[in-house]
């Protein structure tokens, strides 16, 4: 099962917790044991999993990513000039393997799933693959 | 099948080799060609493939991660003070696809299969599927 | 279906598209709804998705990573001196998973899938798997 999920991001640099998104995908999948395949159709936007509980760590991994990979680098060439988007999004990647156990998607304690905005705000897609 | 592999890290910063523990899964799967799938359920902690002859080279990859994404940056918020670990984890990735051939895990001569301790020492969880 | 593709870099470092012998791996495969995955077997080159268009984006995302990671950093100890290729090849990361539907590979409008050589000239493989 092949499905598209469309969120809205509103920020220029934004972490979205898709994890919901995606437990109610597994549900309606009617899958018990299987896999859940995230796919990111995008250059300037990721896919990640981070701490779930203090925000701060979605703040502090965006402020350090900005930093080290900064916007303004006079030696970029691209016309656009959102390189950074594009290199920030082959760090954390485009895809992202989950597996399903009695129904339900299997992630860790303190993980949750997020779409990772570097060059929004932007309306957004993402593939979801249920096996 | 859905088996959990426990391991103890033993340093803050560390790659644990974790080949041999994912090549007597794929033997006991009794899977001859399929698909290894490797989820680490943790959110300081990551996967990574490198090279497994010169040790030299995971520290290099250590030290150089932990000096891009320094411990101590001032403008971090998290309270618990391991934002480092939680980049460097997002950095090098929770998941990883590995082939399964004439019931071998099929790697490249030169690579091992480590698991990322960016916040040890801990005791520490992987997941891993064979289809 | 396990193939594998060979290819041969030209430069020490660079982005080289299969996106096209992706495609065509597909159609022989024959396979209509399914996934496509990828798996680099090396240590100093991965694989990652960036933007088909604007060749700068390559050419910019391949000169921010080597000013982060780079080549010449006094604290490496890994005496082939190609610690920095390792380091990236982590961090874009080795294997990618694609979906297929109606025979095609299905890919973002803007995403082609690259071959992300750190340390060439040389002869490479890429393994891929079609389910």
């Amino acid at each position: 099962m092949l499905s598209q999920l469309s969120l809205k991001t509103n920020s220029h640099s934004e972490l979205v917790d898709i994890t919901s998104l995606l437990k109610e995908t597994v549900t309606n999948s009617k899958v018990r044991d299987g896999i859940c395949y995230v796919f990111v159709p995008h250059t300037t936007a990721g896919l990640t999993i981070t701490e779930n509980t203090d925000s701060n760590v979605k703040r502090d991994l965006l402020m350090k990513l900005n930093k080290v990979i900064d916007w303004n680098d006079k030696d970029y060439h691209h016309s656009e000039g959102n390189s950074a988007a594009h290199i920030k999004a082959a760090m954390v990647g485009f895809s992202l393997t989950v597996f399903i156990r009695n129904g339900q998607l299997l992630i860790g304690t303190w993980q949750n799933i997020y779409f990772a905005e570097f060059d929004g705000p932007r309306p957004r897609k993402v593939w979801v693959k249920i096996i």
